[in-house]
């Protein structure tokens, strides 16, 4: 098979630029900004020192001018919610910070900012950016993670006071892993059940004070420590109970629903779901954060395992002056490539996932906006799964070495843990996506009579057929001018496009037959789409898949340098080939290729890896991690020099 | 489809005495000396507290009985190797401490012991039972671990002193990663290259001291700490040099090789190579310990997961009176039970490994020590990475409350991390499982002419065939009445088994022809082999299948139970069917299933996880873990009382 081959050179600040993006400024800025402040990890520290430490340096940040970006003009902010998004998630070499920066100004500062109106932002945003209110966002119970809808706290409006009691029923419904609350908060933002006159209206969200000027506890609430976790431990997360604690009803964040003082609810949202899931809709920012840092964690574990990779070397060749590089093992560059291949492919969607958060958090229209939440959900579950096997994959790589805490994979590795569950567990993300997808299919089921699955599909999210991508013409275009069988080059990208397109649609329509046959037997709705949930989360993320390769491509055509587009067109092969490699059972069982185009995608794999592997230490520092976070002494010069000192004492001796 | 049913109840007992097997007097015995002896992993201790801590409950271990059992009966032990193997695996709660006996007992005393010769035997074996002798094995170096053959310490003779000089050129000639030589190591068996009369023997082993009775270190020896890891923290890890440290030739351990006053070497085999590999073929213990422990951990990380999982609820269901426990939506069980199945599959390979350990090790039956160094290869391989992914997986499960350090999962994640690692690099074990398996077929690259290959296939093993395993007549018996065509049911354990075997040979043929074909050009062996090693690792993974299968089919038929037997068949099934959806590519690559049946294998592993469903927590529970290590609260009450207090709640305010 002959394999295109990569340029020989390419210009490297063109891909760096290109990389950068539409935010290209904002990072250029926060580089400069974080070499100028020094934030260095704390996770040597025991739990109080690094959370201190944690705190400092979130003060450090708010001087930076990071967290105004983010914030409206009104109150000294810069109003770039994308520009908020991108400097977040380049403080991946410091996840505690970043969490602790995400729970202050993502999440907390967030919540007033989008759930709250004028009187909230004016009284708290310029005490949030700066950290004088350092604050929570309140909304995961112990009992209710994945299903908040029906969280159990309850805010019971009294208009005799003109307050709201808010009140922890059991340990179930109590406030749990609450970043900020265990040491440092002093306000929240509270999700609670909101009542009154007796009346349910759903969930929303209130400001509780939680400690007072010295730093105790308000009375009636209940703080205490979640302890040690996996990682992130400069983060003091807690619990938070409530004892019938009273606040006033201006404390109501009253955007979408808001109480008279003689009680009488009013919001612009009819439906008590809708008008929930609008709140949580224009709370995307922090997903999309999480996707961003994970992207960007996944990217310096790369960085270090390929650094290492190139200049580690392990067995004699025969024939050979000196021993062997491990990345010149093909069984190493098939741990590492594919995976820097996919950082690439997953950037390029993430851009265009911030792209749209700028356009259409704020507007109007309403089918953008699910479009952007269920984009949002499926790439933060595919992004974090991909930043938890890579970071993995990267430690396994560098050996003994990688295990050690000076080499930074043990912490990136214990911090993105839980990337994959907080901001929406991934599983329960990839089903909200399906269930985005099957609403296109809704009709279909009232007509059958299944009204059940129908509204069963529907109940957690508004519903969105999920159209293409922005680089929809361009992608037409490469399908049309693709060869139409199964004898051309697997390398032809229109050829890629379809195979990815195809196995959707197909997913997709199998999925929604599959439903509509078994419901039509009057069975269990429930039942019925459980026992489909398989079929269900492939349907999601195939569905992630095209949309992602979608990206990459329409990356590579803003590309001005033909010899960069060409390395990238490379990059952008190793990336589908070696998906569809590992979906090839899905491909082969439902004949979209022949055994023999599997086996020569194998192949391709190989040939490529084979192709890259001189370019991967340039391909992974264009991503610009900021310089300070890269301080592993096997990926900063200690093994080479080790190595040359073992080549001029084996010469010597020779 | 009609899955078959799983039995309404079973023998319990008969089901725990089956997996406790052979060593189970050992196992009661040492839950029981557990029991009574309080082992609380410390990994909430700063780094210097953890280890005082590990080193102390070492010598309540050193009390309890356990280390003796498998020394030799001469020194005061009980000379039962396998029964010391198992022992060890029963401390997966306090992984520190498994590591730090392992280290103690298992390396350091199974080399002074394997190594040695009568003279060390009485000299220092008692002592370090008992732990007044903390030592350290000393092999891996900075710049070589995976290629320990090529290490770069020397040890050089001096006939007028009769001593070693042990020698570090250069950095990377420093002993690395050495557990016991931070802190608490007195003596050392260090592996280096022995050089007597000017010339070279390969590696051997001697006994270096490393810190006087007051601790401190000996004249020329330099001692580091490796500082944190990403877990073990109770292991103090550290670097050793030596700078012209002089020993007494009586330090050398000289069963396999020895030097005369005069310097005259000597040595029972006479390839310095071949000589080296039987060495470490002495040390295989610890290897097989390793994939025990991970066995173990996964076992716990499964038994947390479960337990949480049966009684977690998340989501109402259309017309129920309570909320979904989690276990019960198919894509939980997908992500738990198939990892269930296949930790009882390895659990009845760890078990046949660990027989074969006892009986081939001092056997004179070089092929029998063969096929068991390549055994414990590919099992440590597989297991350690079944650990991996399944603690990953249960941590993920348990959503939020599984990043709790509390709940366990994050501290069995982190320790057992390095398995992949230590003991043998996963990838490079399997390769040397790979050439194994070639040695097979090195008359045929010998009549080809291609010797270059058949050399370097066979360079780093001294080589076997690997036979059939202990269930020879019963597997073949099983395949004969198996039906031939594709046609029959997929829980045919008759096709299963032919389609493990028929792989396994398609695999490795097809990889014999090809390093043939690319070899009669005269091409460069390394540039073939290494084009080929995702085929390489692809035999030696689908040989460890097959073996794993058959060890898991032999176990179920020592099961004397009817109904627990059919239950053990579900299991089997499921580990069965799961292991080839995931491998579905590859079949229906080389058609050796259909498109259609492919699909009813998927449709397979859903029902099998339905009918498991009910009994998984049974099933994890039966492995007998010590009670002591199970302290998740998520999995010993809290979360059942958590759902009891809301479902009260709920129903007073309904």
């Amino acid at each position: 098979m002959d394999i295109p081959k990569t340029p020989d050179r390419f210009d490297r600040a063109e891909l760096a630029a290109l990389l950068d993006g539409r935010w290209a400024a904002i990072r250029a800025e926060v580089r400069e900004a974080l070499a100028g402040t020094d934030l260095p990890p704390g996770d040597h520290l025991d739990t109080e020192a690094h959370r201190a430490l944690t705190l400092e340096q979130l003060h450090l940040l708010a001087k930076s001018g990071i967290p105004e970006i983010g914030f409206p003009v009104a109150q000294g902010g810069r109003g770039d919610v994308g520009g908020s998004v991108v400097s977040l998630e380049m403080l991946a070499g410091n996840l505690s910070l970043m969490v602790k920066a995400g729970v202050q100004w993502g999440l907390f500062g967030g919540a007033v900012h989008a759930l709250g109106t004028e009187r909230h932002h004016e009284r708290y945003l310029p005490a949030i950016m700066n950290v004088d209110l350092p604050g929570c966002f309140a909304m995961t119970e112990t009992g209710h993670g994945s299903d908040v809808q029906h969280l159990r706290t309850t805010a019971v409006y009294d208009p005799d006071s003109e307050e709201f009691v808010v009140h922890t029923p059991h340990e179930s419904a109590r406030k749990e892993y609450i970043g900020n609350a265990a040491r440092d908060g002093r306000l929240a933002v509270v999700f609670a059940q909101l009542i009154t006159g007796g009346e349910r209206h759903g969930v929303h969200a209130l400001l509780v004070p939680l400690r007072d000027g010295a730093g105790e506890p308000m009375p009636g609430v209940h703080l205490s420590d979640c302890g040690r976790k996996g990682g992130l431990n400069g983060v003091d997360n807690g619990r938070i109970s409530f004892d019938q604690v009273r606040v006033p009803r201006e404390a109501l964040l009253n955007r979408y629903g808001d109480v008279a003082p003689d009680g009488t609810y009013r919001s612009p949202i009819e439906s008590t779901g809708k008008r929930f899931f609008t709140m949580l809709g224009t709370l995307i920012r922090g997903r999309i954060s999480v996707a961003g840092t994970a992207g960007s964690a996944a990217k310096l574990a790369l960085e270090i395992a390929l650094r290492y990779g190139s200049v580690r070397r392990q067995f004699d060749r025969p024939g050979a002056s000196e021993e062997t590089a491990v990345l010149d093992y093909l069984g190493h560059q098939r741990k590492l490539l594919p995976a820097l291949a996919r950082s690439y492919a997953l950037h390029f969607a993430q851009e265009q996932l911030v792209e749209t958060l700028a356009e259409v958090q704020d507007s109007g229209d309403e089918r953008a906006r699910r479009e952007l939440e269920s984009r949002a959900a499926g790439l933060k579950a595919v992004t974090t799964w991909h930043a938890t096997s890579t970071i993995q994959t990267a430690r396994e790589a560098c050996g003994g070495a990688g295990y050690l805490a000076e080499n930074q994979l043990p912490q990136l590795k214990a911090d993105t843990d839980v990337f994959t569950t907080f901001e929406g567990d991934n599983t329960v993300l990839l089903q909200l996506v399906a269930k985005g997808l099957l609403t296109g299919y809704k009709d279909q089921f009232e007509e059958l009579g299944t009204v059940g699955m129908a509204r069963f599909v529907a109940d957690q999210f508004v519903g969105a057929v999920i159209e293409r991508t922005a680089a929809k013409s361009l992608v037409q275009r490469l399908v049309d001018a693709a060869q139409r069988d199964d004898e051309g080059s697997v390398f032809d990208r229109g050829w890629q496009l379809r195979l990815f397109d195809d196995r959707e649609q197909h997913v997709l329509d199998g999925l929604a037959r599959r439903l509509r046959r078994a419901t039509g037997k009057d069975a269990d709705p429930f039942e019925v789409f459980n026992a489909a949930q398989d079929h269900v989360l492939r349907a999601a993320r195939v569905h992630v898949d095209r949309v992602v390769l979608e990206a990459f491509v329409a990356g590579i055509e803003r590309c001005r340098d033909a010899e960069t587009a060409r390395l990238l067109d490379r990059v952008c092969d190793l990336h589908v080939l070696s998906s569809i490699e590992e979906d090839r059972g899905w491909f082969l069982e439902h004949e979209r290729i022949t055994p023999r185009r599997a086996k020569a995608v194998t192949e391709a794999v190989n040939g490529l890896c084979r192709e890259l592997r001189p370019h991967a230490v340039e391909l992974v520092e264009a991503f610009g991690i900021p310089r300070q976070w890269l301080t592993a002494p096997i990926a900063t010069g200690a093994e080479a020099a080790r190595q040359e000192a073992q080549r001029e004492h084996d010469l010597a001796s020779s």
